[in-house]
């Protein structure tokens, strides 16, 4: 059975989600960040790079959120999660994520793991200070490009659409004003309707802005 | 046909060398950087986000080196670029590509474009002062728990290794002492040896360290 390491707050929610979806057992398993659960020899054994999500399969652990997405579908093809056998509309759905992940997920990253990318502690500051403006500039170019609604990739829910939800959660905190971004509102709501997207919010206690 | 748009010394040069082994007819047009021709109005009716790689298809554009590398993968099957019907292999290429392009490229971009995630001058100079730990930490990575040898999933060439080559040519410009990196050194010896990776870089005048 696949086992899941999330925490709460973290991009591990989409796979919860898309794990949800598939409709097959799994188990989650929280893993404490308060204590710095990541970074003990335990965890690390799990994922050296001492991170969430880690997801354990009969083959080994896999990571990174665009791999895992992409193998929930895969996987459990009769959920329908990917257009797995078309070349261009696959490439959509993996060009999409790997925005979310390089690009939005990286600016989220600068207002609190700025000491990834610099020592100094003004240097951190200035990256907290730039947030808004880089997260505001993505969220507007998924709302007036990249969502084509009522899901990410138009009439089919994907494998985009939990991790946009997931992302998504984390505008308000980072200073975008979402009342300029309706269709992202509308398409968090579209997710909040789902017995899927409700239970792993609920086993996760995410936070809803 | 396919067109690939790129620029001499970026993450372009892994869709283009992928595009060499799938050997199929394609285009390349190169963007002038120099010029700023990746913030043209021509080229951001191409790509809006002003970036490359972009791969025009007859379907759309495509941007995202995992994305790209995938498709180029699944499109031209017959050169067996990725173990397309196998979940947890194929997952363990989109990770390491993921992991290529959401932390070593980005580590890498704070060395030349820190003002997308700041605006001070110091705090710019601070990240580019960090880049050498960073993508050290990266290549060690790499070096040690990734590369499985003598291509980066094993036995099997796959759209892992031009991506690995490509970031790999960009590590003693960044400040990685590569001699304590010897497999990722031969590694790119054996790229070097591959005709389609030999085309690829003189066709984009690439700098090999």
């Amino acid at each position: 059975m696949l086992k899941l390491y999330y925490a709460p707050g973290t991009c591990a929610l989409a796979t919860h989600i898309a794990l949800e979806e598939a409709g097959e057992p799994y188990e989650a398993e929280r893993v404490d960040f308060a204590s710095q659960a990541q970074r003990s020899p335990e965890y690390l054994a799990v994922n050296p790079k001492g991170r969430v999500p880690a997801l354990v399969t009969e083959n080994g652990t896999l990571t990174e959120t665009p791999a895992l997405l992409c193998f929930v579908a895969q996987r459990f093809p009769a959920a329908e999660l990917a257009p797995l056998s078309d070349p261009f509309a696959l490439a959509q759905i993996q060009e999409f994520n790997s925005y979310l992940c390089a690009t939005v997920h990286v600016a989220h990253a600068h207002g609190r793991r700025g000491s990834r990318w610099a020592d100094d502690a003004a240097a951190i500051e200035a990256m907290k200070r730039r947030v808004p403006t880089s997260m505001t500039e993505c969220a507007e170019l998924v709302e007036n490009k990249f969502l084509k609604g009522p899901w990410v990739m138009g009439s089919q829910y994907t494998i985009c659409d939990p991790y946009l939800f997931t992302i998504g959660t984390w505008l308000e905190g980072d200073g975008v004003d979402t009342a300029k971004t309706p269709r992202i509102l509308a398409h968090r709501k579209r997710m909040l309707a789902r017995p899927a997207v409700q239970k792993a919010v609920a086993v996760e206690g995410t936070q809803i802005p």
